[in-house]
């Protein structure tokens, strides 16, 4: 086989209480590529959406991801790589992180599978850095491995996969920019102790509930005192989308990623579908453009067509 | 039944990564605590130890406790109370909170369990406040409810039990006073983000590690890069025990609450052994008088005599 289809998911980092070390795979919405291998060495990217990203390897992250898994490769190889982006840029949504882990995972399918799962997301991490100009995994890691996963160290890599009861997600993505870069610098270097304790102790909450499937506590544990205060507030709608979706039945939720799309949990699909319906409310009024997805956890990840 | 006998367990606060919300329950040492009920209303409080602590029950942290209690008990009634300190006041081993947590779960059996654990905790946290000015409860969870606690949030109250799997405990306790205000005092207001982030990646790895029965987890996650570079200066030898333990096979530790105990966990008996007889060496070499402790979990708390 010298041509591959994979469909790379969206993610949502950070999990309301873990920045930079929680993150979780979606079922929608996804990338799709298309990978093939060439018989000379070299890269070529084409892109099959509107999104005019570029295309020159070391600037595309998923060329950046893939010229590194090329310099652990025994032997010469290139791809051919066609990208049809479904996850907008700048959503919050991981859609850097989903070039860059669908691009590795198809070029290791392809290799007849050489390489772990940690070294994807190394590999991967260098898209990351073309994309924000820092090397996270936080999307990375739950694109390649699936599910909920734990970054608990970054140098050296420590990725832990974290098991949870069945959720539904409901996504709105306010089709408003906030550029990671941006989220960033709003926050402070430092915090108060007595803040990053409660942020501990909740995202300790999180993972127990997630791993003893005790919905209540998951619910309680959704809670951010740091860095949701301060990025919210580029978010127009986001105090009352978490209100209501709250009053709706949802456990929580809050920002994905760095915004400015925000994600809530619901234990019942029927809850999920009311939190949509208040979503939709919310940015009508507002007089802003949307998208919503309901959807659920993706355990596998990136997914290769059969 | 108007007489009762009770061991209260030495507990671990912070557990390393998780400053002043987790905390952990011993079977060695404990505190052997006699309560009776009597016929009127008061309180009596004798010790049968050596450390001259106050008798009047609003200065004593078992008498702050059962007054506590006894204002939501719905008859009025008085107790006979008699303590004989096992664990070491300013150990760093609970030793408040084991007189606070028996008194309280005593009292409530010889009342028919008219309360709740929360309420124990909620009554034992006014002993912890006459100790150390400070109504916290990661000692005096781990007593009550026994194994591994979180404490998620102190206001509202908000406690989870963690599973984990078998684990051997070495314990040091250096004959030095640390005390609590103290240890507490000279920790900066203000921590850096990115430290903040490794402690929580800390946390939460070591939540997954206990729950998934992942030993080496466990192990990369006791890891403190706020709290123990402050506070383990004042304790002589801590660097040496902790390199030292390491080398033998230890899991990882660090020091219990604000020390000057210091522990370390160990997956085999013969390593908490080991452990032992290095930390033996060290305090022997420092001149400093010590007590070690080779000890498992109690998942019981506070037990009561058959």
């Amino acid at each position: 086989m010298s041509t591959i289809k994979v469909y790379a998911p969206a993610t949502v980092a950070n999990l309301v209480c873990g920045f930079d070390v929680l993150g979780m795979a979606l079922h929608r919405p996804d990338d799709l590529m298309t990978l093939s291998l060439r018989d000379e060495p070299g890269l070529v990217i084409q892109h099959a959406d509107e999104y005019q990203l570029p295309v020159e390897p070391e600037k595309n992250v998923a060329g950046a991801a893939l010229l590194a898994l090329l310099e652990e490769t025994p032997h010469p190889v290139g791809f051919d790589l066609t990208i049809e982006k479904r996850i907008k840029p700048g959503s919050g949504l991981g859609s850097s992180a989903a070039s860059s882990a669908g691009a590795v995972v198809a070029a290791n399918h392809l290799l007849g599978n050489i390489f772990s799962k940690e070294d994807l997301v190394r590999f991967a991490m260098n898209g990351e850095k073309v994309a924000s100009g820092v090397k996270h995994a936080d999307n990375i890691a739950p694109a390649i491995y699936g599910g909920i996963t734990l970054i608990r160290s970054i140098f050296p890599l420590d990725i832990v996969q974290l098991s949870g009861p069945p959720l539904y997600v409901t996504v709105v993505h306010p089709q408003i920019e906030v550029r990671t870069s941006d989220a960033r610098q709003i926050l402070r270097k430092e915090v108060q102790l007595k803040n990053a304790i409660k942020q501990w102790g909740n995202i300790a909450g999180l993972v127990a509930g997630l791993l003893k499937h005790d919905y209540a506590l998951i619910g309680r544990s959704l809670e951010d005192v740091i860095i949701e205060p301060v990025r919210s507030i580029l978010i127009p709608g986001f105090d009352e989308v978490k209100k209501g979706s709250k009053e709706a039945g949802a456990l929580g939720g809050g920002i994905s990623g760095s915004g400015p799309s925000i994600f809530m949990l619901s234990q019942e699909e029927r809850t999920a579908q009311a939190v949509e319906q208040l979503m939709q409310q919310v940015y009508t009024r507002l007089g802003i453009e949307f998208r919503t997805y309901v959807t659920t956890i993706s355990y596998e990840g990136v997914r290769i067509e059969k």
